[in-house]
């Protein structure tokens, strides 16, 4: 795949193509407008970002004509969800650049190709085996120990994955995958989940925001802490393991790994080439957050500091958690609701960060 | 004229009508969206915050029909600009509420009428004088000594005004009024300019920023300094300045307060009812800023905490100092763009904040 045309610096007044119209495609058309850029969001269904962007098409993924005119309406494109097909792809990338690339995507679109990737780069993760059959499951489940297998494609916020506690559950978590190709990894006692979100220019600089510490339960994130604490011992080798990523992928644009601290040491979970929800906190605690940091980089504009200026606890408001809003809205911190017309168990519809002084 | 219907609070979801599509609508809709309320606004004219609204019309302030479908659109009205024409008002007031209320924008249309109201409330204004003829002029500059003639309604960044430093510059001030009613004001030797902007919520509670200092350039703002020393000695007398004229006006939203210190007290020069040029360090240095402040108010919802975490300072980008925007984006700093297609001189095209450690 030849690589997409290196596009100039887009001037303020150029348009940014975003695949996908759910909140991070938000807060994107929201950082590019405040930069003077304009966005068209492209979404096959209900699209929250369509109220803050220039123009939005509404149409699928298969529709390369639609996807073709979408192109040639932007100077860039990005998206805000690493599932993106493949032919979506091939029908922009003849027409403007797709930033971050087409590799980040199809790595972190497989997660056995993501984890050797990762680790071919010399970068801890935890043991893994590919799972195609009943017969490879149980040889992985022997060998590893507990784990969790998941779907090697798709699958978020804890969807496709089955918890392996020992070869008793093996029948369960195998059936759990219907079919599709898995991965076995070894269950890692962590004492802590962390995530590192970084940015790399056009130009090959990379920046790191501070390593936030994160909270998950049923899957879903619930909470990312920032303080000094958080990321004590672990803020230089993070931002290291983030730009190693960055400068192997080549990679334009903001990506958000996820990283457990299991005896001292650091292991790639997963990484997102995109904005990630542990980044929210940074539209409150830095100058330039995430959302305008990754426009910035997809415009070919120079990076903004990434300091932070004070601590933060970001929390997730799930499904009706957001009914609260009024009160929420009252309690300090900076409330943001992500203007999804339908409440769903599970469904993030806003968050809330809360500042101290930095520590 | 009869008080609006008071609204209910406006869920999220909502849609808030803004009066105006520049750089001030813009920043509006932003922050309405950030709550997940839609916008829609209205603007005779090109309209850089339609890029980030919900709906955008584009008719006169003449056109009631247009004017009563926009009512009818949305759940309450606001307007980033003073001037709004009163018939407009009377096409929206019967449908919606407009907020802030009629009173506080007849009040600060006429900017006699304006001195007269706050120098009611025995807040310390500059000497003045009604001047309609040049005879009232004369007995003015006679009684007030120099001092600037300014058009009653209209006029903004120096525009409409005149110095007077003795009566041989009687003759040209009096032209450059056109005509016009006029008021004649003390030149006031102050020792430093400054602002407040203060909110007030649907339930009459009031909040204040700290006051920042302001530097104007022939009569356009060009930075807003905000730090300890700023608001050293006034901080508590301008944030009781704010609330008296909110209190009196029953006002609901952001008010944007200029006032003089001279001989260390302050005289209030006069009040715009609206978000405020002086008030943009606030999307920085604050959790909640005086555009999700002003959207807490109309919205009916609970005010945000007006306390800042950091020292700023505001530099406005007038005309082709905004053709510097990679060099201040490589700068560090908040760059905000306005989206304006054309640039002109004198006109605001984007702005910059910068953040320090708070003192």
């Amino acid at each position: 795949m030849a690589d997409a045309p290196k596009a100039v610096v887009l001037p303020p007044g150029s348009t940014v193509g975003i695949l996908g119209g759910g909140q991070l495609g938000r807060m994107l058309a929201i950082a590019a407008a405040r930069l003077g850029l304009r966005t068209h969001v492209y979404e096959p269904g209900a699209a929250p970002a369509g109220d803050v962007a220039a123009q939005l098409t509404t149409a699928s993924y298969d529709d390369l004509d639609a996807l073709g005119a979408f192109a040639r309406s932007v100077d860039v494109v990005t998206y805000e969800f690493e599932n993106v097909p493949a032919r979506a792809l091939d029908a922009i990338e003849g027409v403007v650049p797709v930033r971050p690339g087409r590799r980040a995507l199809a790595v972190s679109q497989d997660r056995l190709d993501e984890k050797r990737f990762v680790s071919g780069l010399g970068i801890a993760v935890a043991d893994h085996a590919a799972v195609g059959s009943r017969e490879e499951l149980d040889a992985a489940i022997a060998r590893i120990g507990p784990g969790i297998l998941k779907t090697r494609r798709l699958g978020y916020d804890g969807k496709g994955q089955a918890r392996v506690r020992g070869p008793e559950d093996a029948d369960a978590a195998f059936a759990a995958m219907q079919g599709a190709p898995a991965i076995y990894e070894a269950w890692v006692a962590f004492e802590r989940e962390v995530s590192v979100i970084a940015a790399r220019g056009l130009d090959g600089a990379v920046v790191a925001y501070d390593p936030g510490e994160n909270v998950h339960r049923d899957g879903i994130l619930r909470t990312t802490t920032v303080t000094g604490a958080a990321g004590r011992g672990i803020r230089a080798d993070a931002a290291l393991i983030a730009g190693r990523l960055l400068n192997a992928l080549d990679y334009v644009g903001v990506i958000g790994v996820e990283l457990f601290v299991a005896g001292g040491r650091l292991l790639v979970n997963e990484f997102a080439p995109r904005v990630h929800n542990s980044g929210h906190w940074t539209i409150e605690a830095c100058v330039v957050d995430q959302f305008q940091q990754h426009v910035r980089a997809v415009a070919g504009w120079p990076l903004g500091d990434g300091a932070r200026h004070s601590d933060a606890v970001m929390e997730n408001l799930i499904g009706d958690e957001a009914d609260r809003w009024r009160e929420i809205a009252a309690g300090g911190g900076g409330l943001h609701l992500y203007g999804k017309a339908e409440t769903r168990p599970g469904r993030k519809m806003g968050h809330v960060t809360r500042l101290s002084p930095k520590t």
